[in-house]
């Protein structure tokens, strides 16, 4: 039976198929009676799942991150499609259909990381090379930041989300680099790999995304300063000399103030050059990431408009069509 | 006699030789006797210059945006470098090496128009053909569109400086466009073409670049709005028939929400992709433009630093050799 | 059977009256239940209505705006009045007794309206005398303005309150101009019948208020600047002669800057003498009569006090007796 | 010798009659020599004098607020008119021509008192009408409240400008209340005659206007509310019975709120109808006021704009003709 | 039987004793039926009762505040316990065991107030001991200061929180003082006595902890700078001369700033040594208070974050076994 | 001949004694004319140098920290002492009487560090004990450590200012500890040591204070995390086990934390209770010894008030007879 995807699901529509699971919660209602309410995705959007008088048994079958295979009911609720579950059960991932899904595929993952190296083995600088190196040989930390979300929600959350994120940063840095004479696209492209670093050790991917306790105490931009610490010191190991002091400081600096400004917990203003480039592009493609997603993802198919986000203070126009019609409005 | 660049004058050095004026400014000292501060700049950098008990008669020989010659003494002074002019007087432009300058060349600027023109016609959506040729035939407005500054300071404050902030924006967004593929590429580089066109009415060049009463009254953004009205309806006069609603809606918030937050003077926050897009393609150009040509004209070359700049609230981090030591730290 | 007031009615009484509906709104309970809930007024308040188990049908049988007639029974929830519907038709409007309602009567409508135009034709200066006839010429134009709210929420959020709003403005602007010797009373009285015009086509009257596509991407500041370089256009037909810059652009101004800050969105800060009194006006009306529509509406009739309003950051103060003791407290 | 008004001074005119002195200075030059700066002012505008070469002699021989003969040229210097002092001495102020200047006469100062008690007495709440009493009869007060500043620059800095204010706002709320029948504008008289009470004793006027101690520690605010303290006992024993605790509250209250918002000094938001309405016209009328004296001072009549003024964070428009060509754009 | 412990409850245990009641709520489900919530606490946290079904005679029978015997059922809901009541009756305060509960005993109020009076009487100032003294004769406000909360949240809410946190703070003053020889800590001391005075006018405490109308309307700020007016006056009688202006301005003073910031209501910032000091030590005590009881009262004692609170911005971290492990990790 | 302090200078004096130097500058006036400024200053206050037509000879005489030897004349201007300066030549410290000096005395440092050693070895736990060991054990750390300031201007900017900061913190942590239970001391007394440590690295104190570029680039809070993750290594080798991570993650937090807000610059606000201890006490001691200094070195003896600081926005208060009258108005 051909896939019904999340954006043709009809009201009272029976519905048996695979989706891919996030922020389960075991949730009591207005009577005291518990209900398991999880996010429910697949390439075309996402509604919220729910099973009535659930119990702990219920919310152990799966962790965020599964594929889960879902009976039940579509229904709409205040405009949105939500699905009532009648059954839920985590399923097999070797039997999935990726294409169906917006996460990487274990072949996207390989295909990133092996464009990741191949762009920090790019920069002809020693000690930046012997950096990234230290880097590469890492078994342990590249399995992690292959596999690692960006965030716990808004962009790239998803495994490889990081990942993709990072090489994304890379390979628009090199595109319009050329256009910025000033810029030293090798400290950039390095300032891309290294900036959301911290996340692995931030973030736990091992039961759902959710924040370690250092992840919370710490944050990523300190976490990620240790990390470096720690290869720097392997790099000067393979290089047989100090790295350039002047590398290690711009290098840390970026980390440091790629959030771009203090009330977004930056600790630092960017000051060098590569500095607000990585603030601006960081930011460029974490929101055109986000915006995309927040358009494919709204509930309500009918309206020309995505639902009213706080966190962003507005709504976002996804215009007719319940979408962008391309060929029609743009296209060089 | 070759060009002594201001990056290399020393104390007391004599010099007579071709300059940029700017700032043109007649002022009283403390006992009530009028000087004239000028900042000259080359391509390597800028300085202020001081004509002592100068008079209205000094003043009115040259404008700001002026090629000047100027006869002096450069002095050292709390660290910054100056220049007590003995005698300033407009140069012939026609017998100015234009590579010795930071801004455009009549032949910089025909060939940013070009491409300007190539890039609007490139896109195949007709209601925007039409619009971009309403303003490509108007050659008032490409008269004006093409020697405009982007600012009075800052950014891109140079003849010819919107036009080759415009054109970076275009050629920069067509780069990235195809790693977004949700990205409405025709509508993007509309939006960039358009969205400081108001400035041709904020700003005033006739001598100096200044505010018109209209721009502090009303501001570029509002008078982009009414400029991009009266093109709409060339527009559909060359097309036969209505620009779509949806295209003209489009295109209009991108001028109102290019600035994206509220206290930057933005009417609207960006709620199109192309919108969020635009406000932050606009941003890494400007910052990356300021930054370079901070660090370039610090009137101090033995500091790593830059001085402090208020509007940003920081120093800038020059490093080693006065700059940049590319070859050594990057490139790929 | 002589109407029971809003303020009147107690818990447990039956109720089988009409009442002018808002907000009208089918929503899902905790068990998936979909249950009507809508704003019900009459001039002495409003408390809310709700209908158990509606569906579809029943919210399609009255729109926002609509006098309705409901059956049901008043309860006191939490200390606030509501009232349970147990039926809910679209009333016949000619059957009403408008003394009954808070919002304006045809009759009103037209009295203001008569005002409108003899404020504006009392303006003796030829230019802006041309732009209030292309205005008052516009029966489209004058249809809409008439009829349109000044918001969806908050102050004048009714039919003919935009009118209201704007009219009331005009009457405390020739009050008070005597007092300011430099204010220019004729240019200060088309700012304030200017100012929010833009209302009218970023707000939909037709099927309960709501903001159109254009009103959420432009805003009506926008859209306020694109209809009045429409009329200034026909005024100058009008006139025979061009409406003197300076005046275009003092009334732009005012449109421009009304908001006071860019927090509140205002492109631009008011920087003439009637930009600021147009802003503080403003401001006066619109809080004098948000807050006694508060203080007038608020569900609990015992409490001195109102509910907390987060948008206000505060409670309102009502005194003792459900309101103001006029005559024992103040009055001249 | 008719008097030369400042707006009428030219470059190198000599100079020797009366103004109005306020901000003396006495300050060094860079070479340690003292001189005294001194603002002088008729109705038509204020410009900077400076005396070179004084000493503490010069500075003793008159005060801020005397009138001053000066002897002097005026100079053009950055675009602003200055006048260079040979000789400074205290006028006799009974010899002045009032008419001359824009502060009041003791005959303006007068009347406004007159016109308070009138307001005052015409509010028919015994409790406020004994308040009221207990302050007319207050002889000491009433000298003091008379002839104090509303502020130190700004709006009506000048003796009598308090009381010019509060008589201001007074008649515009009984202009205005008519139109919000909710307004209680007894007591909204009685918020305006208190709200700044506390500036007779925040503001010395002894010499020069300036910050008391108690003024800069406590506050007009905090002064106010132990001021009202004192005159509610007073009032209740000519009343012969206790002023209601609502009267007491709510007067309190608009003392408490009137600067509107937190971060102005307010300790509390306005929560009533009437000291929301206070704080809005107290705005109105400062800023009005403001607005037009920095239009009128401006230093530099050549310009259609006055200078920046970073406390407002804009220039303003004064337009054409050094002001506001009345009769041509506006008049009902 | 032995007390169950509200960190000791199980999912499904049977519960029957006493615990403090706050916050005391009636409110209505989805379908209108009441139920009562209320806030019961021991010393070692706080969980939510509900009695399902509830009418206003179950919410008479006790007030905020009141010891209450519950039984009922213990419940885990969305990770916390909470207590469905069967039924809730006052209980009699002398049979309770003061050791279960984290309010004060009468024997600890009577212990602070005599402490109190010791470190206000322990001051030698003359003026000073004169208003310390005129605050002590007086029984009414003693009653009143003694068992007042310092808060209706947050920290210190609950009969004597008041009284605790000012002599807390004096305590703190009085051990830090030697290490700042500019300190003035008799007036420091009075200063922290003095400061949230005007608590006592601003909540009332008479069934539950709410706001008067009179706190609301003026807070306790200006309550406090009234009750000190009428204290000072009394002061003066005793001492047979006036209380020295200096000393009452930096009183005052320290009440009008001890907010620390315009934003947070404080109408003054502190200007001298005390007032900054008396700043910084209530915001470190009111700090210290409030997250040790958010930690102590969180609700999940599985997990080692609290819940995230919304008014600090943040979770607080626990760490292991539900609280601080001592001996094992401090102590000097 | 005795030493006549700074706060005894009169006008005219002629000086020939030792000061204490800081924020050297050679200036050019407005004639282009060099001049060397320096802040000169003893224990009792200090006051501007000026040593005019000045060159670099002149600056290189001596460093911002040396004491000098200055001889010239006192001069008031615009109500400040200034001192004309004819000769200066730095002294030799030996010879100086460091009593009439505020900076510590070889012998204070002394006894702060065998302080602070003692307070560090006062903690039982551990993997504290080892950390604290591992510093006090790094002779070149803890010799810069004992001998830098705390900022470069503002609190604590002299050599040792660092050292009597922190022991101070220590100090006031340890008298207040036991009146909150929940605190644990150890980690408190770590934290207060750890905190600004980062500032070794971030100031240079080789000449004069100023930032170093790590310091620029990267602060003392990111420096500080790598210097504890270096000392955390060497402690696990003194302790043969590691340090508990939780220890290690509640030092790191504390660091990360201590400026409390986003705007301050700390990436991470505080969350447990001995960061939010730390964050406040640190800006207790910092204000309170910050006022302390300004108050005392206020320029104008004469005055009641501070000149205006902008960066606190407001003036202090000294009151009467240039300070504060302990024994008087204080005292227990």
């Amino acid at each position: 039976m051909p896939r019904r995807y999340i954006q043709e699901l009809t009201h009272q529509e029976t519905v048996d198929q695979v989706f891919l699971a996030a922020n389960k919660q075991l949730r009591p209602n207005r009577n005291g009676q518990l209900y398991l309410q999880v996010d429910l995705s697949d390439r075309t959007g996402a509604l919220s799942g729910r099973l009535w008088n659930a119990g702990e048994g219920d919310a152990a079958r799966f962790d965020d991150g599964d594929f889960v295979r879902v009976k039940g009911t579509a229904q709409l609720y205040q405009g949105s499609m939500q699905l009532i579950v009648a059954d839920i059960q985590k399923a097999d991932s070797t039997t999935v259909d990726w294409d169906d899904f917006a996460c990487l595929t274990p072949a996207d993952i390989d295909r990133l990381a092996r464009r990741l190296a191949e762009l920090l083995r790019g920069v002809k600088v020693p000690a930046l090379r012997a950096l990234g190196e230290s880097f590469l040989a890492d078994e342990a930390f590249m399995a992690r930041f292959t596999r690692g979300p960006a965030g716990v929600k808004n962009h790239h959350a998803y495994p490889g989300g990081l990942l993709e994120h990072v090489v994304n940063l890379m390979e628009v840095a090199a595109l319009i680099a050329p256009r910025y004479p000033n810029l030293d696209l090798g400290l950039l492209l390095y300032g891309c790999f290294l900036h959301d670093m911290g996340k692995i050790e931030e973030l736990s991917s091992d039961k759902g995304f959710s924040y370690t306790d250092a992840g919370q105490l710490l944050g990523h931009v300190a976490q990620g300063i240790t990390m470096l610490d720690a290869k720097l010191a392997q790099a000067e190991e393979l290089l047989g000399e100090p790295v350039p002091e002047e590398i290690a400081l711009r290098l840390k600096h970026m980390i440091l103030s790629h959030h771009g400004e203090y009330e977004f917990g930056a600790p630092k203003l960017p000051m060098t050059l590569e500095a607000v480039a990585l603030h601006h592009l960081d930011n460029l493609d974490a929101k055109l990431h986000n915006f995309a997603q927040l358009i494919r993802d709204d509930s309500n198919p009918e309206s020309r408009w995505t639902m009213y986000h706080p966190n962003l203070g507005r709504k976002l126009y996804k215009g007719e069509q319940g979408g962008r019609g391309e060929g029609e409005r743009g296209g060089v």
